[in-house]
């Protein structure tokens, strides 16, 4: 049984998830479906990828992802097909995939021929693209039939943080708030290592909070575990499972929602000053 | 295997949601249950039928939708059966079925006799009533083994749009609005070209905005598809998948939620002047 | 096919709901994989208790339910299986079960030891223990294999009413308000009883509201279903599914979400004085 995993802005109220559900039910019956999530904001693709990549490592080979997001029929678009990593992807070209799999060459890439692109056919990408070419391969049927092999989609690239040399900084920002108020950056764990051993030491700053120390894990926050209790609501950062610098609150958080920790937003910048 | 779809004013908290999907899976375990909505507002028929209205159309035609919304036990009220486009509809005899298929005869409509109306067996009425009838069917059960053939059910009526022949105008109103904040007017395709036929042009009015021309599509917004960016954040009218008057801002939406386009709200009256 | 079911504090909007199920899907494509709520306050036990509690006594006996909420991994604490009523239940020992199953004894508890405690292997609890020890049940394996029988597993008590013998009068609190906005309280209809007998009558007493009788089901609230509309908006306390005093309002909801009927929180005093 064939896996299809969906990914969208649509949210859970309207009628659009359905939508793409039945249509996929229409083709084939057998097919598993599984929501990665519909609560990502609109046009969101920076959100999505760092949740899409979090969540498809954990699917078996072979599995197939709708990726709905930005997907809006434009007939100076292509939709494309993705293979990267054993798995296959269907999104519109708008970059998404590209920073999802900024560091993972892809195994092919397809431009979708199948209902593209055509005006009087396709009205809702999703069900009148996506899901016809995502329900051919959940059979067994080969890319080439669906979609015209391509060298390259378009390219989109994270804001990046960057060292500033003379300051002894690196200047990174927010990028997600996970639902407990994690607060994950751009700062992943290589370019803060090669910048990191020329120094002696560092401080992460932000908003008027200062750490000395990047915890491997959530769990390395607990230096004693006999005295378990003692660390809950220690402010702490770590390298999360996504190698980014991730700011976090032992137990910390006690309420759901956007409700993020520090009160940091998306965009707000962190600082780590070397010494 | 068959489908039940389920749609509620559960919200996705409660166990409410769980306990009628568990429920069909003691019956069944076969059955493939896809969640259309659970967000709809308490008691809100428009709302629900609307989504509802948009979602079954995907799903293969045998497919069984259970519609918990206003279907609270109620002793003097019957539960029904509607059969209709080829779909199977489970709901509680409030007239949400007849907002659905206001345009559409059913092909035939049942009291459910099963477990109905008996106060000592039926508490929830989805888990008690709506999931043995709707397995019944999913088994390839008779519709006349759980219920009665009945002539009519309740009938409800779309507030509808109304023109005003002295002042040359329609007066209608906001009746959904969808997750990326799209405003659904209760004018339908029809109604509005029956009445645009005796003039040259027409002007929508809403709030201080105006628009002169309706598109068929969101993709007929876009002009000149070679300067397709010009045209994100421009306000529009079309005719959409249910043929009623929507008011978008193509690309305009970066918020998920409640966020209504243009401030406006359900109720809201929107006014279209012909001359 | 066996059942697996997820109940968490993790949002829909994260990529952890999915890592769970591509996990189960990765061991064995034939689960069948029901959500029951991911919307639980971030590490809310009693929330989570009264919805698992009326969730998954409508699944089929042998269903596996997965329970990840405050199930960081500690090394320190044990994670868990629990049979009870022919059930399973995975969790970390942190007492969610016991609120679960405060008045059903368990038939068996084991100590997870697959993969539990450790730090090298364990990150996220329930894709690394639960999900593995889950698909070994649905596999039709033994507990014995995956576990070591133990005899008691941690105890939490709901807070209890408490009845104040010279005042005459029960206090209680607001423990769960659901998606209509209903007030659940922990006084339950045993506890009331008890003290009842010995008086006349009495007053439930809440914010500047007073009842002075209990339903024993929604449907009791209409006195007269000839006349069923005049009961709405009726304020009524009733026995719900729990045993649980409930304060309602009859049909009295049209908002979705937190909003909370009468204004009460949870936590707040709910008094009964009897004469």
């Amino acid at each position: 049984m064939s896996i299809i995993t969906l990914t969208s802005d649509f949210g859970n109220l309207d009628y659009r998830v359905a939508a793409v559900k039945g249509s996929i039910l229409s083709l084939n019956q057998k097919v598993n479906i599984v929501d990665i999530s519909h609560e990502i904001q609109a046009f969101n693709l920076i959100q999505t990828s760092y949740i899409v990549r979090n969540a498809y490592k954990h699917f078996p080979k072979g599995t197939i992802h709708i990726v709905s997001v930005d997907s809006f029929h434009n007939r100076n678009r292509k939709n494309i097909l993705y293979k990267s990593d054993g798995h296959y992807f269907l999104a519109a070209d708008n970059g998404v995939l590209s920073l999802i799999f900024f560091d993972i060459k892809p195994e092919a890439i397809y431009e979708i021929t199948l209902n593209n692109r055509f005006d009087d056919i396709v009205n809702f990408t999703s069900t009148d693209v996506f899901v016809p070419a995502a329900v051919h391969l959940a059979n067994g049927g080969l890319p080439e039939v669906i979609g015209r092999k391509i060298d390259s989609a378009k390219q989109l690239l994270f804001p990046k943080p960057v060292y500033n040399e003379s300051e002894k900084m690196i200047i990174g920002e927010v990028t997600y708030i996970d639902n407990f108020g994690n607060i994950i950056s751009n700062i992943n764990k290589d370019f803060f290592e090669t910048i990191a051993k020329g120094y002696e030491s560092f401080t992460i700053k932000f908003r008027n909070l200062a750490l000395s120390r990047v915890f491997s894990s959530h769990t390395e926050v607990v230096l004693d575990w006999d005295r378990e209790t003692e660390f809950h609501g220690q402010s702490a950062a770590i390298f999360n499972d996504s190698q980014l610098l991730e700011l976090t609150i032992y137990k910390g958080s006690r309420k759901n929602g956007a409700k993020s920790l520090f009160g940091l937003n998306v965009g707000e910048n962190i600082y780590i000053e070397f010494f």
